[in-house]
């Protein structure tokens, strides 16, 4: 019996934001995979630590920091393969994958990989999306409101045009982008309407005004800028 | 000591899609709050069957179907001052939300009336954005690509101009607006694109391309245009 590879999203980071589903996968694997990058440590792996039984295999997939994407293909290829003897040999394995697999998450080119060969269940998880939005204390959308995410490494231009014609706008992976992402925010009037989140949910979280917000993010923050939300119906 | 009120969202349907948090909270708590509409069941009470204690008191608010804001806003009135008289008593109350309640959630209008008087806490869900993809087997966005949310009853031309300029669309309550979205779909050439989800994570989930999708949808069903999805890397 070839085993079965689950995608299972791990939510924000907070480890009681796990669903159900997942903790009892974890718990009762006897494989575990996840992606580090660049010799780091694991967010996901830190968010399952204590659902993940002792003597369980761990497939560490390490992905190389690059602009190119030879050496991160490979590093999935590689990963890939070995998840797949650990299913040829029966074993079913979870990936562990911060926030939803499918929103972001690097469980995708896994997927690519191997969903035609085995079968591959996607777990989904909570999302940094509306775990920053609760954690700021807005709504998100409301109603007929449309929403848009845009990763912050878009060129300013298009940020820009994708802004003034969104109503609620989230923008994801801030880093080193952020002067860019702040000018272009206070160059539409918005910027009194927009929030920092950092680390949503983890002890350490950050939620602040943009103009207040540091002038370098962490990967894992966003700004949400809710023009539209009406919550008083 | 006042107590806490919680919005806590409860994910797609499948009641093992809710987080450990909102599980624990729900399981201790006195008194749950959920909508309902025009006497019907609640799908958000549901989900959460199994874990409401017996013997809590349940609030429940009915709102009146109707295009009028003012007898949903007398219905959230009501349902507000019936928590708040719980919360003075020093009762933390659970509210029940299907989903997330920041991401069109009705628990916002709750928010916006209790929220600066009293501790409001936000627990973010699944929400069926992700559950979709997942039950779909179909990545949302990868890297830098842009997602699009939009309801169904947005204008046709509306839908269109914001189809056209996307990558990743989601189309959310589609209902009785199914041949709008439909033609505006075809008429962008993209129908081949677009995937139809029901009730995604429930028993009868359906999954089909939006070209075999029925006539009419049901509220919890969407569309998926993954136009830009590149899950290989």
């Amino acid at each position: 019996m070839t085993g079965t590879l689950y995608g299972v999203g791990l939510g924000p980071g907070a480890p009681d934001l796990i669903t159900l589903r997942a903790a009892r996968l974890i718990a009762g694997v006897a494989v575990v995979a996840y992606p580090t990058l660049a010799g780091g440590q694991s967010f996901a792996r830190a968010i399952a630590a204590d659902l993940i039984p002792a003597g369980a295999t761990e497939i560490v997939m390490d992905v190389p920091m690059s602009l190119e994407r030879a050496p991160a293909q490979a590093a999935y290829d590689a990963g890939a393969a070995r998840i797949a003897a650990s299913l040829d040999a029966g074993h079913d394995v979870v990936c562990l994958c911060e926030g939803d697999p499918f929103f972001y998450g690097s469980f995708m080119y896994l997927f690519a990989r191997l969903s035609t060969r085995y079968r591959v269940e996607v777990v989904p998880g909570v999302t940094s999306l509306t775990a920053c939005a609760a954690s700021a204390g807005m709504p998100l959308v409301a109603r007929n409101e449309r929403l848009t995410v845009l990763p912050g490494p878009l060129p300013e231009d298009e940020l820009r045009a994708r802004i003034a014609g969104a109503e609620s706008v989230v923008i994801m992976k801030l880093g080193r982008h952020m002067a860019k992402i702040r000018a272009v925010i206070a160059g539409l009037g918005l910027t009194q309407h927009a929030t920092y989140v950092a680390r949503a949910t983890l002890p350490d979280q950050v939620v602040l005004p943009l103009a207040d917000a540091p002038e370098t993010a962490p990967y894992f923050s966003m700004i949400l800028l809710t023009k539209g939300a009406d919550p008083w119906l």
